[in-house]
């Protein structure tokens, strides 16, 4: 009999475990929101123009077209039955037999929902779209301007959180008021753009070594960004963002607030944690066996950044796309060895290094005890981004796009659309 | 002093004017409600997911960034002050010597608007997405459903319109459910859908001569569109279209419905009209004189889509880019030799041909008496469509997805984006 695993999310742990459970004797179904996996880690560059929503999205029918045991749902899981087994959806159920979740996180605003309108988050192309909406209004307001308030308020970029998405945003937005811009305006100077990085430790990339955070800063300051640490956001509204610092509070004015800081698991969670004896984290993570499944509830895998996975020293994975890879394809072998009456192993994360780009040739990378800057470090990092993306003609299309950005500077992907009252077109 | 020349559109006819108006002597302001130029003739190929809106946009800023005498105002123009001479923006007013309107048409339904939220026409960036999200969305649906009815209803698709928006939307949605996507169900055979396509007149692609018309048939069928002539619509609504032909009536069953019929000019040409002594032709375009301008205001040209010109047999220029283009430079060029104290000649079109495309390796193209079909026409129409694309980068990212589509058939910008429904993300 034929046995019937449903992975729930499209992503990459959800994708790869797909693509691992290529075996007639499995049937699949992939649900997801959406027809398209995304390759986050460069949506940041298309809420800054350099890139286009499809060259860092794939079909997800088109990557499967040929695994003919892969069936997709385009839908929303919205509970899980454990009894019964089913995923349910608003109209209808799918039966499994095993259970891979890996639906994600999403940002997160440390229990202020409220601040969302005014600092939207980079987790979705409809997220990157409105941000560089946003960005690039400010600057045409600041352009038609003469009140000199609103011309500074306009010019002013805040960017909450000093991981590696408010890193890579933060630089990207330096590269595009200084450089690309050069020359657009008739009235403002887009490169006297404030672009401040407000993070709460002691330094941006706090989950880096020390002297790279260190070089981050400084790559960060040539392009123009302030770094403001040890500060806290207190309020998030319509004109700017309040910070706290050690010994007193700032009202920075600003337009245009971004949000690269908290991280909350998906509303799944939730749902897993009621119906089994999972326990979630302080970020709503489920809290898995070391094989990524809930100890009462064998046949039901967490992955990717829906799991808190504790590795055999007791650290925490972090919330990366290779976590979530290499737990989606050892899942995937894992109900294979099980239904060949192998034995299993419990997962062991194979850390490869971490990178992070601070505009243009310039990036940090991490692996093992070699720490690289620079140069060296940006072309690495191109490197594996490239060849990460799903698709032959995806990396053709944005290796020949960083071309352009790396040797004219040019974000010609800069477009406002969906502006608020587009619609109409006289 | 300064000739102020305020130009309101930066489509074909408003970009063109102002690059030929590169003159330090006048002072150029730029009016857009976007920030980009668009090549529309290529926006079918967005609603089809063959290529990305940024491929064929150009922000406006970039393509005028070295030309320091243009100012560039991101906003919509709401009426014209003809006896002050200020163009009227909803929070300022500009100041002109002399005024080019070329702010285009949009699409019209005969009179009929209640229509276009079942139809949706492809004038904008918008228009493209969301048509592209109607089609995939629709074949999503099919592929769920069990409902028979409804699978029909989704797999048919009904292009109202024969002439080259039309044609070409009838054409990609065949090489996309015949080609593209094959593989890609798993219950539905998207090679099964209907394509209907519906032309008031006897034969599609009416201003072509008989024998291209019948090429572009024999294309289309061949791509498996049926081509419905001498039939009108006469009622779009959810459930579908109904067609009448000359001796019967015909109700048709289908979820996407895309309109490429009717065109309309631009509100502004009745703001013209009740300023001026301008008339307006049946589909609110107004009448100019032989050189652009209106008969009791010389400093005012109107050109492009919004114009009705008639040439000096009479016959009405089409509603077409290379018309706007030349236009925009003739109406530069007769601004630039009044100011000099020259003589200025009435406008001249060049009729240098037209080509349409019907999906992949097909298409036909009138040049003078020369008559194009098949590969040779496709080539042709390729790289006259590469070589209008504004920007190096965007040629090269073009030419790089058609062949991609050519080789592979391949469509990777099949995205399905803002959605009703999306918004949050778990």
């Amino acid at each position: 009999m034929t046995h019937r695993v449903v992975i729930i999310g499209g992503g990459f742990g959800g994708l790869h475990a797909a693509k691992k459970l290529k075996d007639p004797a499995i049937a699949v179904t992939l649900i997801d929101r959406r027809n398209f996996h995304l390759f986050q880690p460069l949506l940041y560059q298309v809420a800054t123009g350099g890139l286009s929503p499809a060259n860092i999205a794939s079909p997800l029918r088109a990557i499967l077209r040929k695994q003919k045991n892969v069936d997709i749902v385009l839908g929303e899981a919205i509970d899980i039955d454990c009894v019964q087994k089913q995923v349910v959806l608003r109209d209808r159920r799918i039966s499994y037999d095993s259970l891979i979740v890996a639906s994600g996180a999403h940002h997160d605003y440390f229990g202020h929902p409220q601040w969302e309108p005014f600092a939207p988050g980079l987790k979705t192309v409809e997220d990157a779209t409105e941000i560089r909406r946003r960005i690039l209004s400010a600057l045409e307001t600041a352009e038609l301007s003469t009140d000199d308030d609103l011309i500074a308020r306009c010019l002013t970029f805040v960017v909450v959180g000093g991981g590696p998405t408010g890193v890579e945003l933060a630089g990207a937005l330096g590269e595009l008021t200084r450089r690309t811009l050069r020359d657009n305006f008739r009235r403002i100077d887009a490169s006297s753009a404030k672009i401040l990085l407000i993070e709460g430790e002691d330094r941006v990339l706090p989950m880096y070594s020390p002297d790279l955070s260190e070089t981050a800063k400084q790559s960060l300051q040539r392009l123009g960004v302030s770094v403001l640490c040890n500060a806290r956001v207190t309020e998030v509204n319509a004109k700017g963002v309040q910070v706290q610092f050690a010994d007193a509070t700032q009202e920075i004015p600003a337009k245009t607030v971004l949000w690269g800081a908290g991280v909350r698991a998906s509303r799944l969670g939730k749902v897993i944690a009621e119906s089994t004896n999972a326990q979630l984290d302080r970020s709503g993570r489920v809290i898995v066996e070391s094989d990524c499944t809930i100890s009462d509830h064998r046949e039901m895998f967490v992955i990717g950044d829906l799991a808190a996975f504790e590795d055999e020293r007791r650290n925490q994975l972090p919330g990366v796309a290779p976590v979530a890879i290499q737990q989606g394809r050892y899942v995937a072998g894992l109900i294979r060895d099980r239904l060949n009456g192998k034995a299993t192993k419990p997962f062991v994360y194979r850390d490869h290094g971490k990178m992070s780009t601070i505009g243009r040739a310039a990036a940090v990378a991490e692996i093992g005890s070699w720490h690289l800057t620079g140069f060296v470090a940006w072309v690495a990092w191109l490197l594996v981004h490239l060849m990460q993306l799903v698709g032959f003609e995806n990396r053709v299309l944005v290796l020949i796009q960083w071309a352009g950005n790396y040797f004219t500077r040019n974000r010609a992907a800069r477009l406002i659309t969906q502006t608020e009252n587009a619609g109409g077109n006289d």
